[in-house]
């Protein structure tokens, strides 16, 4: 009989179905047992009478272990009790596996253990609701980008230089005789294909070296990066608007149920509309260091610095929007940004602050498009000038102003979801200490 | 002004609109000067009447060389003779930056100095056709698979061991004392999610650090790869027949311009329709033993062996439908196949080969549900055993049939836009001697 999933079985009410999956949990008592069963699309109570089943099949129900592979036939019943407001009538169920000693009872295990059992523990309930927001959120990215005219071109991951400084590169023994670099950012890449289509994106995996054991780090991450040729960087504070309230509109429709499963406040999501607040940097060096003179902050943050993880969430406390910051210090950006032309100590960056003390979630800015600037730039940063000169071929044939900006896919998650690692928002994280498994 | 794009001009007969992008190609006639603009959505003719502009504009859009990036005003004219019913009367034209010895002139190109310039070739029309085809193959796989309620659990890069065994695996330092190994397939971890998810999908990139330098290798891939709880080999054929007929769809749907840019023979797309043919690897021996007889394929054919590309091609060719070809020699699989239970030397794998000689475009099959078959497997083909746990563990806890495979995007889309060489399906490919720019 053709397998019914769980999240169909509203539409089922007094049908006989076939249901197959894994036993969740389990409890009995006298001639009942009542087994709930997990198929990767929700959660179902089945209920097994002595006297409807036969002996092998009631005992068989009754001591299978925890996460066994059963096979379930019975009729879908309407009951208000239910969260999802149906329960199953078992007429029949098969052990396709029994399952003894599942490492993961639910008692509290540590997170080293959970995370050595990553396998079995993306099965439980609060890491399915995170797993399945981030299938939304990406799905919802890759919509909204697809359906704003934007192509999709992936850039490389093994690359031949860094884009932004080497410290925190993963290095590959290409065939011995070459080294690659797993790239960091697809940006210089986007420029390129900017430049084709006039609007592209970027969608893949990232590597950072980083031997930072935060709870905002992996080594692997995934990063939507778009690109926009003719735009300058407040166009790219409407477009990472747009796209956030678009990506949380999806979340709000389709995963109210798993945001509930992780007891996050929804209406702070609920909240979140345009404008966001655009902040000059100079405008955050004043509420940074007000909030120093209130005792608020520990250190007095001075003009020319880069924010750390307090001053993030002291800025974005202010405000119950994600915020833009934009005019960073040159000095402490990345050697290819456009910069003020009448305050040339400032680069037309952009960062989002994401609400809740969750940090940056979006980075970009205006690329500088002249051609000796650039130059004198991969000078000053002391960069390989050789392995620029196909980025630099962007400024010599049909240069024009354009800007883009990367969000991480992870952060993103960890803010929606209203978790505090970003270690649970990707199924397999790798992590300074964590390859396994 | 706003600046409108090429896509857009149809819609727009008699408005004054502001193009703004690049110069593809030029010709002048006298008073006449006729600028052909790419803007990434396409590219229209503009006329440069010398009477409607100044002097100065005149003479600037008479000399700008191909690729400068130039801003068009002008009145969108409905003509007859424009592939896209439209051109340009221009009434004010400015040019960014000139460029001047565009590398990539219209005359011929050697393969090695379009490759170095790929920056810039995937501006020409014909890659910018094939990028386009891929974007749409990609999204319309992700619909197909957000759409039949599969859950995207993207598998990590840095693995700490190979899926298919070790020579053809890229290695990376991981802080110094550890090993990482690029993935050359989710699979494993695919096993995982479609355990916790009854029906996932991981899509990003793959290595292979293969030296062979044929026209279906790069070096760096992407894949997508679905994978099924309560599924057999047969339900993949099924999923794989219907995600075809799918992206083919999309792609006659949406991208019927480029595929005529290509010179694409689309009536081979049109004609692909359910069901494939379904050959037995024993009746695969028989067709080639036959094409043998008759003189054509050079080396016979054996029982046990691995089709060769003259092979495929010769199978291939006997249809006009794509072909599954299931039930290969268990000797020459992974560890992991399930196994024909009446003929243990057959393995559940399944692969589809794509027609006119594209070769295998999907491989997979059902995987070995019994943890002590799947032990004995990884002594024999001398795994080590320690690394492998967490994927017996799927056995220990709820194991079930599943089944799943892995399409490779490249192949997919040098097939649908009928090209030569997989190193024009990606923005940056990468190959044995190829790692720039």
């Amino acid at each position: 009989m053709k397998q019914t999933y769980i999240n169909e079985l509203q539409d089922k009410i007094s049908e006989e179905v076939t249901l197959k999956g894994w036993l969740y949990n389990s409890r009995s008592s006298g001639k009942l047992v009542f087994p709930q069963l997990r198929d990767g699309t929700g959660i179902v109570q089945c209920v097994v009478f002595k006297g409807n089943v036969s002996e092998e099949v009631f005992e068989v129900a009754k001591s299978a272990g925890q996460e066994s592979s059963i096979i379930v036939h019975g009729t879908v019943k309407e009951d208000a009790r239910s969260p999802i407001g149906v329960e199953i009538d078992v007429t029949d169920l098969e052990v396709v596996q029994n399952s003894t000693d599942y490492p993961i009872s639910p008692k509290e295990h540590g997170t080293e253990f959970l995370m050595d059992n990553r396998h079995l523990w993306i099965r439980s309930k609060k890491q399915h609701a995170v797993l399945r927001v981030r299938h939304t959120i990406i799905k919802a990215v890759r919509d909204f980008f697809d359906s704003n005219g934007f192509i999709l071109a992936d850039t490389p991951i093994f690359t031949p230089a860094a884009c932004e400084g080497t410290t925190t590169l993963f290095e590959v023994d290409y065939f011995g005789d070459d080294k690659a670099y797993l790239t960091q950012s697809g940006q210089l890449y986007n420029e390129a294909t900017a430049a084709a289509f006039g609007k592209s994106y970027a969608f893949g995996p990232t590597f950072r070296a980083e031997k930072s054991k935060t709870r905002r780090h992996l080594t692997e991450f995934w990063m939507v990066e778009p690109e926009v040729a003719y735009a300058n960087y407040e166009d790219m504070m409407d477009l990472g608007e747009d796209m956030i309230i678009h990506v949380v509109k999806a979340v709000l429709e389709e995963r109210r149920e798993d945001l509930e499963t992780l007891e996050r406040d929804i209406s702070v999501l609920e909240n979140i509309q345009k404008p966001f607040p655009r902040l000059h940097y100079d405008k955050c060096v004043e509420i940074l260091q007000e909030g120093f003179e209130k005792g608020e902050l520990e250190n007095k943050f001075e003009w020319g610095g880069d924010f750390g993880s307090p001053d993030e969430t002291y800025l974005s406390a202010q405000f119950d929007q994600p915020i833009f910051v934009h005019h960073f210090p040159t000095a402490i950006k990345g050697f290819y940004f456009e910069i003020d032309s009448e305050r040339p100590e400032c680069a037309l960056g952009i960062d989002l602050l994401a609400p809740e003390g969750y940090g940056e979630i979006i980075g970009g800015g205006e690329r500088a498009m002249d051609l000796e600037y650039l130059e004198k730039q991969i000078e000053n940063h002391n960069l390989p000038k050789e392995d620029f000169e196909w980025y630099l071929d962007l400024r010599r044939y049909g240069s024009v102003p354009h800007a883009g900006f990367g969000m991480g896919i992870e952060r993103c998650v960890a803010w929606m979801c209203g978790i505090e690692h970003v270690r649970e928002t990707i199924p397999f994280p790798r992590m300074l200490y964590r390859l396994k498994p």
